[in-house]
């Protein structure tokens, strides 16, 4: 038995997401990749899964695990995952893990990015990667909102779907916000993040930086561990996972 | 009357190219935009185009222009369109024309850019934009291959379909090849272009550069101005439109 780690890059635009959905015929990224899997291994295989994207949003450093018997070399998996789905679906790496490893249970960190764009028209190259939100962003009050957002705190005032009995304690490391021409980039560290977490977190952010909402505000909005208070969701498209942290258990 | 001038920039994936095809159901460029521009005009326009796009081709500098007696001002008539095409198509900029303005023969020059990713494997957030071609290239070949297209020549070897009686003679003013990480990325700027002429050359170049065609041999498939001697096209994802240029006529 060995345990093969997939390192993948996707544009979730098309998918319902990363989770399979049984007796659903929805398209995820897990369905197509558990579809494939057994042409080339010869058996069928559970998948583990760094971070369960939602519909829409995008990886660009996912890890996935699988326990199998197969013999089959890691580029050969590679390479015929690689020549059945690129390139809306990528594997950028596969390897063989050591033993016991499991792409969700090992990482203990999460990166997400989101993209902003901030300009007057959008931009058909980079459009279903970002959100278009042409409406004036004042960084500075983005950045001070976001700061009231780190640290160990119960999120539940941005997860839509907590799963009844289940922690809504996060540990949010790291929030940078930074203009780039037109984009705003938001970046997200933490341990793990909630259902929808992110969107969440920006959509009220973004209240911030239009000056609606002040930025102290954001911690009343913690304080509150009240879905209800947090603004509307950004959109799916302008999220990305983008790396895995593997470190110290 | 008055000429308005658009520039557009869109992902020619999922279109049938630029231009309409009557009585056929196939989505193109052209087609949408007639579709909706009476919407905000009151009435229909023709449609005049810097450079005719193939099926699945993209722009960044398309330059199309029509003549209408309707006073809408252009940003309005751009809103509007981009209201209902964004991201996918975008109307980076309308404006009033001078005088007689006709968005093809008042063009003097044209500039297409051809992406080989010359990577491993593809990306996700560019696949859609460039060929992934992980076949090692030798750039100084590739570049010595281009030198002997550049100038005033009939460019019959490179054209799909001339046209009966017209001719298929081009000015190819200048041809850059360079590599940028794991792209290869050739810019081309000619008067003007034939059917399918910039991936015919690519298709040939990357031969090239692929040391299974001599550079030196790529003067020799020009001078037999017979399409049977050039290489397979390139796939049209990886071209696009860059620029139109407008200057003394």
């Amino acid at each position: 038995m060995r345990t093969i780690r997939l390192d993948l890059a996707y544009d979730g635009t098309s998918f319902r997401g990363w989770a399979e959905q049984r007796g659903h015929s929805v398209r995820t990224v897990e369905g197509v990749l558990r579809e494939l899997l057994p042409r080339t291994l010869g058996e069928s295989v559970g998948l583990a899964v760094a971070g369960r994207t939602d519909a829409g949003v995008h990886a660009r450093g996912q890890v996935a695990s699988f326990v199998t018997t197969s013999r089959r070399r890691p580029e050969q998996i590679q390479a015929f995952l690689n020549g059945h789905l690129a390139p809306e679906v990528i594997v950028v790496g596969a390897s063989v893990a050591p033993e016991g490893f499991h792409a969700r249970f090992w990482a203990t960190g999460r990166e997400y990015r989101y993209v902003i764009d901030n300009g007057a028209v959008s931009d058909p190259f980079r459009g279903r990667f970002e959100w278009h939100h042409p409406r004036a962003l004042d960084v500075t009050a983005l950045r001070a909102g976001a700061r009231q957002l780190v640290g160990v705190h119960d999120f539940a005032s941005f997860c839509r779907h907590p799963g009844a009995g289940k922690s809504t304690v996060r540990d949010l490391q790291r929030v940078t916000v930074r203009r780039e021409g037109d984009r705003v980039i938001l970046s997200f560290r933490a341990n793990a993040f909630l259902h929808q977490m992110v969107r969440a977190m920006v959509g009220t952010l973004v209240r911030v930086g239009e000056g609606r909402v002040a930025p102290e505000e954001v911690a009343r909005i913690l304080a509150a561990r009240d879905r209800g208070d947090a603004a509307t969701l950004a959109p799916a498209r302008g999220l990305t996972l983008e790396r895995v942290v593997y470190g110290r258990r």
